[in-house]
C-alpha cells in the first residue's frame, strides 16, 4: 500500500515522509532487511560485495526545470548501478540519502523515490535505506552494492594488443544537454537521454564473462574516462573515429549548433556506456562495438584519436 | 606517501584531491579493492553485509566555527559507524561523498579525511571509496559497511519482560551542544563529546552475542530512539530516571544554564550509545547499565519515565 501526502517536507515531517517513501520501495530476494532499522542487510553472495557513492548536486548534476523529480530518480540510480555495472557487477541494492529544503513539495521527493526504485527494479535491485535530511539546495547521497558474479573488473588491467570496445549509447546525453543549454526542447530523443539515460546494465558482466582485461562507465567523457584506464593500465591506446557511427539525432544537433557530432561522441559523458579492453582472441558480441585498440609503445595514459591528439576540451572536471 | 596540496580545492582541482584524499586512506584486510576504481570492492563474509547511509549538512549537523575539520571527519564516521554497532555488526568500511565550495582549503578537506580516516581505524574499518563535487555549502553523504557475526539485532525485537539497557556515554553532547549555542567553549569535556563522540563499538557486537532482542543507537534523543524501538515492536516501554548517574560535567552545565540535568540524558542525541533489550535472565557485563524495563501493558510505542510521560521535548525532527 502506497501512502500519501501532500503539501511540502515541512508539513509533512521526517517521519511521515520516511515512511510513504519507505512503502514505495519494493524489496527483492537478495534483501535481508530493508528500510526502517538502523541499517540495511543485503545478501553479498560469495563473501564480497561491491559498493560505491555517488553525490548529486542540484544545479550541477541535473536542473529542476529541466528533469522532472522522476527522471531525476532514474538518472541519480542510473549513474551509481552503472558504476557496478562497470565492475563487472551485478546490482543488488541502492541506499539513498535526500537533503532537501523543507519547502519543496513533498510530491517531488515522492516522484523522485518512484523514479530510484523503477531504475533500481529494472536491474533487480531494491531501494534498501537511506536518510532524509534539511539543506538548502537538494543534494543527493547514493550507494549502489552489488555482486561480481564473473569476476571484478578494474581499470587497470588492460594489455598491448588489447581491443578497446563500447557498450551502449555514447554522445546522446551531451547532445541533449547541448540542446538545452541553449534553450531547446528538441530533438526530443536527446534530451530524453540526457534527463534518463539506459545504461548497458548487462554489458558489465558479460565483458567479465568474456574475460575483460579493464572496464568503466563513461560518466565524464569518453576520452577522459577511457584515459583513465590507460592511465591505471600503464598504457597508450588508440581509437579509431571511423568505427562510430554518428546517429542521427546527433548529426542533427551538431548541425543546429554548428558542432562536429563525433565531439558529443567523444568528448561527452553521463549516458553511462561502458568502455571495456579484451584480449583480441575474444568474440565479441553485438553489445560490444570495437573502437580501437591499446598500444604496445607510447606514453602510459595517453589516448588518441586515428593516431592523433584530439584537441578538444575532453569532459568535465570538477571545481575547474 | 601522504601526498601534499595547498590552495583552495579549485586550485587543486578534483583528481589531484582524490589522489591526495586517498593516499590517506590505510586498508585493513576486509578490503580487496579500495580507492580508485569505479567501485570499492569488500569482504562479507557470511554471504551477507549490513549497510547504512547517513546525510550530514553545514550549518544542521556541523558548524565549522564550532568544529575543526578533523571532528567533523570523526563525528561524520562515528554516526554512520554507530549504525552499524545498532545491528550488532562489525563496520568494515566508509564510502565517503564530499560536497565542498571551491574556494574551501584543501587543508580543510585533507584534515576531514585524516578524522575520517583515523575513526574508521579505531574500529578496524577503512575508507574504501567516494566522490567529491562542488556544492554551495558542504555536504557530507557517507555509507558504512559491516558484517553481523554473531547475528543482527532488529528494532523490532523487544518482549514484554526484557530489560532495557544502555552502553556508552548518554547526555555529554547535548549537553556540549547547549553549551555551544550559548557561546561558551567549556566545560571542555561536554565540548568534546559534542565534536568527537565516542561511540561504545565494542557493546553492539556483544549485545548481540548475549541474545539482544532489539537495539537502537541514540542520535536523535534517548526517549525518542527508545520509543522507535518500542512501536516497532509493539510494546510500551519505562524508563527509571534513578538508573542513571547524571555525571558531574552534565550537572555543572545543568546548574550553569539553569536546566535539569537529565534533560540532557533523556532527551539527548549525538553520543551514539547504545541502547538494547535482553531477555530477564541475561547477565549484563559492566558495559551495559540496566535503564528500564518492557511493560506487559501499555499503548505500543508509549515510553514513560518513573511511569509518568516525560514532557519535554523528546529530541530532534527534522523539517520541523
Amino acid at each position: 500500500m502506497t501512502q500519501r501526502l501532500s503539501g511540502t517536507l515541512a508539513e509533512a515531517g521526517e517521519f511521515g515522509l520516511v515512511a510513504a517513501l519507505t512503502s514505495r520501495f519494493p524489496q527483492a530476494a537478495d534483501v535481508l532487511l530493508g528500510p526502517g532499522d538502523d541499517a540495511a542487510v543485503v545478501r553479498a553472495p560469495g563473501d564480497q560485495v561491491v559498493a560505491s557513492l555517488d553525490m548529486l548536486v542540484q544545479g550541477r548534476h541535473f536542473r529542476l526545470d529541466w528533469s522532472s523529480a522522476a527522471d531525476i530518480g532514474h538518472k541519480a540510480a542510473a549513474a551509481n548501478l552503472s558504476d557496478i555495472n562497470a565492475m563487472g557487477g551485478r546490482p543488488t541494492s541502492l541506499l539513498v540519502g535526500l537533503a532537501a529544503p523543507p519547502e519543496l513539495e513533498t510530491s517531488w521527493a515522492l516522484e523522485f523515490a518512484d523514479g530510484l526504485a523503477e531504475e533500481a527494479s529494472s536491474v533487480g535491485a531494491s531501494v534498501v535505506g537511506g536518510d532524509l535530511t534539511r539543506a538548502d539546495t537538494i543534494v543527493v547521497g547514493i550507494t549502489a552494492l552489488g555482486v561480481c558474479e564473473h569476476g571484478v573488473v578494474r581499470r587497470s588491467g588492460a594489455r598491448p594488443g588489447d581491443v578497446v570496445a563500447l557498450a551502449g549509447r555514447q554522445g546522446w546525453a551531451h547532445a541533449g544537454f547541448a540542446v538545452l543549454g541553449r534553450g531547446f526542447r528538441s530533438p526530443r530523443i536527446v534530451v530524453d537521454a540526457h534527463r534518463r539515460p539506459s545504461p548497458p546494465y548487462a554489458a558489465g558482466p558479460e565483458a567479465a564473462r568474456l574475460g575483460a582485461t579493464a572496464m568503466i562507465d563513461v560518466s565524464d567523457g569518453l576520452l577522459q574516462d577511457v584515459g583513465h584506464v590507460a592511465a591505471a593500465s600503464g598504457v597508450a591506446m588508440d581509437i579509431e573515429s571511423s568505427s562510430f557511427d554518428v546517429p542521427e539525432p546527433l548529426q542533427a544537433v551538431g548541425a543546429a549548433l554548428g558542432v562536429d557530432p563525433l565531439r558529443f561522441v567523444l568528448t561527452g559523458g553521463d549516458d553511462y556506456s561502458l568502455v571495456a579492453t579484451f584480449p583480441p582472441d575474444v568474440a565479441l558480441p553485438q553489445a560490444w562495438r570495437p573502437i580501437g585498440r591499446v598500444l604496445g609503445g607510447g606514453d602510459a595514459g595517453t589516448v588518441t584519436v586515428d593516431g592523433a591528439a584530439y584537441d578538444d576540451p575532453v569532459g568535465h572536471q570538477h571545481f575547474r
